[in-house]
């Protein structure tokens, strides 16, 4: 894929929970052909993404750092907080449209699996009705955590939910009662609410909580024990099915 | 990972959705160190994990094939059909004992996500106790579809629901209704009904139906122009969620 072409293309790619490990092949082959990557990161934080797949990036490869211009310091419902974004993916839209029209390869690096709450995507509704596009699929967050976790999530005929722990109180615990199996993502400050939800709907009993899942320093404890509400934004709670296992 | 340790190892690999290019670097890596690779497959049939990762076992390989002894014969819920199963499973975990206790390092390959909705969770529940354990966590199949497909499924606060297509009716719609994503599993002879479910929910405009997902012969159509119902067990229907998206 090499720059003389004239014939650019978008590559969505995800790079896993963490563990470099847990890229896929067809991730590592096309970091090493593209030529540009492009990674998201909180301005004066080092990439995440960045840092779980640069060993495949080759030599001479053009980097594209995206930084957030906001992240927590606005409310996400203000207007300020939605023009910013919005400004910022159509900013990286239109860079990014520059090297595809210039006939280059151009990687966007995601953790995680890029269409499953990926920032990608945002570059994506923006770029691929214009240009050729694919998408590495990629092992997501969940799973990492609940692989490290050694913990079997969801079986047979199991209803399985992803909820944001931003749901209200009574709705978190309606719809933990009303799954089989469950992750609650971005549990930050939400955790002493998100506990309550849990006991209500009887399923405190089965939840694990999960800190840095696939890191060498990851934190797994089943929530009951958790002796404090401290809890990053990303960590996660899982509360597996399979209630009938053999 | 030698057969002369004494320190057997049992792996649950995760092949990913079916494109061996989507297995992760762990895996292969994984695989080419085992002395034991088993693999599921209907009798009679091959196995698609093993087609999927074959290129990555060593020469000296012993392959263990592991036949579920009914599928789709006797009803689910049946005591025969469990007991069948039940008595499968425990033999297979036996066997794999016995390459444990001889310390050797047995991979279990699967496709997805080996504790996503995997047959290895039933070995895994009988002999993780027993012997040191790891979970090499894979693409899932969900993902591998909805990538294939180039389409976003969940962003920011949106609730994912992965549902069965057994559910009755009502309950589908019920539960569609409920969901900003949703993906539909099993869907086979259940498209009729689920197409009804999508129609009451208002989500059938939204619905894309897939099958063979990242397969080179996959197909993807919106269902509503999708003119038959006729859908093997594995096709899949995802319901994209980000109805708000910029």
């Amino acid at each position: 894929m090499s720059s003389v072409t004239n014939t650019g293309k978008l590559l969505g790619v995800g790079v896993g929970p963490g563990d470099p490990e847990l890229m896929t092949l067809k991730a590592a082959r096309a970091l090493g052909q593209a030529d540009v990557i492009a990674h998201f990161a909180k301005a004066g934080n080092a990439s995440h993404s960045r840092t779980i797949a640069a060993r495949h990036f080759s030599a001479g490869v053009t980097e594209l750092p995206l930084l957030y211009p906001v992240t927590t310091e606005l409310p996400k419902c203000s207007d300020g907080y939605r023009d910013a974004i919005r400004d910022f993916y159509d900013e990286a839209a239109s860079t990014i449209a520059a090297h595809l029209s210039a006939g280059r390869v151009v990687a966007v690096i995601c953790e995680g699996d890029p269409m499953f709450y990926g920032s990608y995507m945002h570059l994506h509704t923006r770029l691929a009705s214009r240009f050729p596009t694919e998408i590495v699929a990629g092992v997501t967050g969940m799973s990492g955590c609940w692989s490290a976790a050694g913990l079997p999530i969801a079986q047979g005929d199991d209803v399985f939910t992803v909820l944001p722990a931003t749901l209200p109180e009574d709705e978190l615990a309606r719809r933990l009662r009303d799954s089989a199996a469950a992750v609650v993502m971005k549990v930050g400050r939400h955790l002493p609410k998100l506990r309550r939800a849990l006991e209500t709907s009887g399923r405190l009993p089965r939840a694990v909580y999960v800190e840095r899942g696939t890191m060498a320093d990851a934190k797994m404890i089943p929530l009951a024990t958790k002796p404090d509400d401290d809890a990053p934004y990303f960590a996660i709670v899982l509360v597996p099915g399979w209630e009938e296992r053999p």
